[in-house]
């Protein structure tokens, strides 16, 4: 109930519970790194800083909104979470999550992944969660498509169903998201607030602020308080990067749409594919969403917020990069908003500017190795949307009602 | 040349220098935690604090001499380094170093973990350096083992005598060694003199001081800095913690023998099991070594240090007590020291003592989920050393130099 109040509310502040904070400190605040050596190897004039969520024992930003979550429901008396998850980031984030509080973690797990990334599915069973690869025998959506296909490697939105369902059908348990929402966003921007401060002892200020976009939460939870500035005057330019193969914000609709691919969800207004839209296998599974943050695309259509596409092979690149100057190996997902950074730092070089920087570098790549093993070994390609997966969308979304 | 100086040196200190201060500061001064949730899932009167190692890009302490041996070897105008690595924390840390410092990097990686462990391979590749398998057919040694047994898979020892062979044979290149020496003991000591000042600005001071040991380097350099109070008078314990299958400082012989299988090395008087040991497959490689740091073993001697032996389900045991209340993974490596501290705190409880226990969180287990799927799915087993290896010992060790 908090989280929906929450979800919904006209409030400017709302206040950290002590008990959230308690944990927070394990890992709050995250350090604000300025990149000198990466800005030596680029031998630009700007000055970069990143702010590492990858300190956390999940290893990205996703146990900011995974605490109080897990905390707002203990304190209400739920005794079970379920949830999805990929690649297993927001999964093992909940995971450890539910952890601290003696909450039950039930994690419906894309059967590919669950086989094919074992590790981020024994840290979820190392904080004590259970998962289960879905599509499962343990729901009504599972056995249906099991019954069809028997051999059936699972989606995201298969997993949503089937943890959905079973929130829905036990008195006992909630279903829990790990971004687009509005609490979820809020949560996240504990990350642009610390920054702030940080780049105040720094003695600085940004003129760009940069992360990648999946469902967006990352990213808000950088940008949202720097563009609280901006929208009273402060010139800054706010740069979501996504990738080339799931443009949302660059290529897609501004539309009503379902927040899943099952349609059980409200319809919200944002950028999206649409939500059958099945994105290509690129390796930064955490940025494979059809859909927006409603906030974040609100904030699109009014100017604040611009949206950047990059090519995979590009993002590996700038991965290489950071990891060989700076030292931390990148998750692919954060290395998208490595490479608009390098670029913003290019761009000043050419123009012999001083521009400042700060970009969010929302998780380590230590479950990830796989997809530097692809990249190195040349098997990773570029992928382009189709101009026909545009018109798919259209054609789908425009049933429903209009956003303007 | 700065190393060997060091390796004899009779000063007490001896400053860092600032180039490695500047990347020092990427990740130091390290976390010291009290483990508050730990304290009370054990339900202990005691305290227990942990420093943590972990947050370095390479995930251990082993950084902390990989970048001044790379600087030093910069400084002098070495342009290659060659090293060894089993599991790969000292291999992945000294390729982290070496790309600092533009110096060319090559590891020997046992032949069986490259195969199985290819997380930390990729993870030497993307700092830059060239990993090969060892035995491998680009060193006389290689060539010779190859010839005898094209499908062997390689050990420690035989990795040692590639890398070694390798550098002798160079002019521009130089071997580098992760553990053991006395130089390489004094880079450790930042941590503990780290966690005296952290200590004081908790007000504290502990009884116990824990850490394990493979070569002994993690465990000398928090111990250390507090022995040197405890030679003033100050009472304190400081524990060693060994795997049983491969019990160095427990049963192990006081005695002149070599560091390396291949006997290389000058002779060193320690605790040894004989060059020639053949440890057991326990999850812990980095304490598999035959040997202990010359140095350490001399405060063994002295009564200064007590070891501890400890089996493997019962460090797993520990491990995930520990990821189940404190939230960080641990290394399998640094769990001995977790299973040493709960033990601790427990005689506390039931003495109903108020205890002060600090010990050494070497490396968080990101790259050693394998190793938890292992524990979780029944498949580990405890090892005890058989008498027979300690008599074999006995009798390798007859004909070298007496000790005393």
């Amino acid at each position: 109930m908090e989280l929906i109040k929450q979800e919904v509310s006209q409030e400017r502040w709302i206040d950290i519970p002590e008990e959230v904070f308690d944990i927070y400190r394990l890992w709050r605040p995250s350090p604000l790194f300025r990149a000198r050596r990466l800005e030596k190897a680029l031998d630009t004039p700007a000055k970069i800083y990143y702010k590492y969520e990858g300190v956390s024992p999940a290893g990205s930003h996703k146990p900011n909104t995974a605490i109080p979550q897990a905390y707002y429901n203990m304190k209400e008396g739920v005794k079970r979470l379920t949830t999805e998850t990929g690649a297993g980031q927001w999964g093992s984030s909940l995971a450890l999550a539910c952890n601290y509080f003696g909450i039950e973690c039930k994690v419906y797990m894309v059967k590919i992944s669950y086989q094919q990334k074992p590790y981020r599915r024994l840290m979820m069973q190392t904080w004590g969660a259970s998962v289960v690869a879905s599509p499962s025998d343990q729901t009504d959506a599972g056995r249906r498509i099991l019954e069809k296909d028997p051999n059936c490697l699972g989606s995201l939105g298969i997993a949503i169903s089937e943890a959905v369902e079973e929130a829905a059908k036990r008195d006992d348990t909630k279903y829990a998201l790990g971004s687009v929402l509005n609490h979820v966003l809020i949560h996240q921007s504990v990350i642009g607030l610390e920054a702030k401060r940080q780049m105040e002892m720094a003695g600085d200020y940004p003129d760009i602020v940069i992360g990648c976009v999946g469902g967006g939460s990352n990213f808000a939870g950088l940008a949202f308080p720097f563009i609280q500035d901006k929208m009273q005057g402060k010139a800054l330019r706010a740069v979501a990067v996504e990738p080339a193969a799931c443009p949302t914000i660059t290529r897609g609709l501004y539309a009503y749409d379902f927040g899943d691919t099952a349609q059980m969800t409200p319809l919200m207004a944002m950028f999206t594919l649409g939500h059958d839209f099945m994105p290509a296998g690129i390796h930064a599974g955490g940025l494979r969403y059809h859909g927006m943050a409603p906030l974040l695309s609100h904030l699109v259509k009014l100017g604040q917020i611009e949206g950047k596409a990059v090519h995979q092979l590009e993002v590996f690149d700038a991965a290489v990069k950071f990891a060989r100057s700076e030292g931390i190996i990148p998750a692919p997902e954060s290395a998208h908003a490595i490479r608009a950074a390098i670029d913003e730092a290019l761009l000043a070089k050419d123009a012999g500017q001083q521009k400042t920087i700060l970009f969010n570098l929302s998780g380590h790549g230590h479950f990830d190795m796989v997809s530097y093993d692809a990249y190195f070994s040349g098997k990773l390609q570029d992928y382009a949307l189709p101009q026909e997966e545009i018109d798919r969308a259209e054609a789908v979304l425009k049933d429903y009602p209009a956003t303007e």
